[in-house]
């Protein structure tokens, strides 16, 4: 199984299993940008290697002063985390929450960090009419039960969104029972501005609720780990209290600051190409008989023609050097679902030739690699 | 205060307090190889930027291979970290220990992190007398009253080895209490292998012995943050499975790859200069009338000439872009401690200079900056 560590863009395993080097994949598996970082930004750190020599700030100084810019928040909302993974845990850490509440399918790691630092995972189920969304009254439900509940904004591995009214209550009803609400924003990045339903405009009405945003997904550098999260003041400080002293590395930090410095021009380029992209990649997997509940992310979840397994599946790409993501171990989903990353043109293309092919060989060779 | 994270290294805070660029100082504040990275470690980097555009690998296979090989041990003895410092947070997080116990003066971390994750934090004290080193029957007496004790070897900042029949004696309590012992070893490669007291080639015999080290200092890439542990594989694995995925970035592991197949001469070399040049340091210390205990590793603690607090002489080096690492927080030193790196013999020539030409300065300029 490609996902061994539980996550896709793993390439050394692809390697291992598909027998080629890990450069030769096209890796539809992991949700990166397609453009790769903002022009210049390699450039910048090939031309500040020594920055390894030294130690990094231990106070993100620099960077957190331009997120906070940036995002119009004070300074001292803003934590900045080695990837949005481990501003989760940082969350999980100050939180201490004894109960932790999830809304299955999502990311894999709200579960396994939250089991991880000791607590209970409770969690209700999105439903396939509703795109795997979950009922707003669900989730109400849970967020009385729970001490911290992490919701995906767009949620992985469906890329949909909840409305800004019903994130409205739930940040409302955090502040009356004392729960945190944890909006994983991660991905959220990659939809429009008018599109984007976010509470970061009005976060400073709420003590209970964090943002968690990644820079690593978006502007590509997710071998660098960057991530960081938005809450009131209280809870930023809990958080940093304990993080690892140096946990972000000094790479990380200038590459983060050279990020947000690139302008708007890399961002609406990226948002342009993937919500073009998503929509042809959509049809065309919609031609071949595939299941693709709308999503409004840089990904597609998709359910195979009936009778294919998301192992089968992903092996058959696998040997052709296209990496995608088995989503059979979800709750909720079926062992035909798979998760795609919505890439450029030509990347998009290959893969639904490829699939294409896969299924009709399929087809003709029976039974091989087939569910029945 | 130079030390705003508790910490040297802080070019940052540097600038801001000294009013230089970041990059202008010569920093005897933190303790780094003065050599630089292995010949060739930051052209590989240079040439492997495209790295930081996918997922670093979860599982460290082929550094966590490398390693084992070059250590003698399994695989499954080893756990990479985000630097030794999430190291031993990996280990407090496995180990949960009630109480932890440290030997002052030591690594500030061993508090810091012990009580960040709820631990009450017991210690015994070294002894000026014996370099700061504690008495072999008051580390026992700690053991038996802790989970988990961490003991530097050498230590920071006074850089003494305790005797392997010491840590031997210790190893075997642990394993009889229960309790875990945590050799810090980060700055252990600093030390000539003749000379080096390491419980490494008998750790198979304990189950309850760490010990910690550090790829940042010894290899100087303590911006990409990387360090390791050795311990039994239940151990190595409880500690792993506290770990974020992916806290240790994609070009630290290839650094640390690179460093570990950079060879040998590099490391004699390293050790080489650090012999020569610690003992020459040594006595232009103790001929300016500071009290300099002898030290083992790539720093050397030491006690200004009467009247001189560490503060003052930070202040005064610093306005001469020199930094040195203020000792006046560690219990059981004095407000005249002070601890630097071992640098180069142009950079140490440097420093004796402006510290001598500071003495001077100090008895004409009566009062000022002086303690008293």
């Amino acid at each position: 199984m490609l996902e061994k560590y539980g996550h896709g863009g793993d390439l050394l395993t692809a390697a291992e299993l598909y027998g080629e080097g890990s450069g030769a994949f096209v890796d539809f598996s992991a949700n990166i940008n397609p453009l790769g970082p903002p022009p210049g930004v390699l450039d910048l750190l090939r031309n500040s290697l020594s920055v390894v020599t030294a130690y990094p700030d231990p106070g993100h100084r620099r960077l957190k002063s331009l997120l906070a810019e940036n995002l119009g928040v004070d300074n001292d909302c803003i934590t900045v985390g080695n990837g949005a993974a481990e501003s989760m845990a940082l969350l999980l850490l100050a939180v201490k929450p004894r109960k932790v509440g999830i809304i299955e399918p999502c990311f894999s790691e709200y579960r396994q960090l939250a089991e991880q630092f000791g607590a209970e995972v409770m969690s209700v189920q999105g439903t396939k009419e509703q795109g795997y969304r979950a009922g707003a009254d669900n989730i109400a439900g849970l967020l009385e039960q729970v001490d911290l509940l992490f919701l995906g904004q767009p949620n992985n591995p469906n890329g949909v969104q909840y409305a800004l009214d019903e994130l409205r209550v739930l940040a409302q009803q955090a502040e009356r029972c004392g729960a945190v609400l944890a909006v994983d924003e991660a991905f959220i990045d990659f939809i429009p501005e008018e599109r984007r339903q976010s509470l970061l405009p009005e976060l400073g009405a709420y003590r209970h609720t964090v943002l968690i945003r990644s820079m690593t997904k978006f502007y590509a550098i997710p071998g660098l780990r960057l991530g960081f999260t938005i809450a009131a003041p209280e809870l930023a400080a809990a958080m940093t209290g304990k993080q690892v002293t140096w946990s972000v590395n000094g790479l990380a930090l200038l590459a983060g600051e050279a990020c947000l410095r690139s302008g708007r021009e890399y961002e609406e380029r990226t948002r342009g190409l993937i919500t073009a992209e998503r929509e042809a990649l959509r049809q065309g997997l919609l031609r071949l008989g595939c299941e693709v509940p709308p999503g409004e992310a840089n990904f597609l979840l998709l359910g195979l023609p009936a009778g294919w397994s998301a192992a089968a599946m992903q092996e058959r790409l696998g040997r052709s050097s296209i990496l995608v993501r088995s989503c059979a171990m979800y709750p909720g989903l079926t062992p035909g679902h798979i998760r795609i990353a919505v890439k450029g043109n030509e990347d998009n293309a290959r893969l639904l030739h490829q699939l294409e092919a896969t299924l009709r060989a399929g087809v003709k060779d029976e039974g091989n690699g087939r569910m029945d």
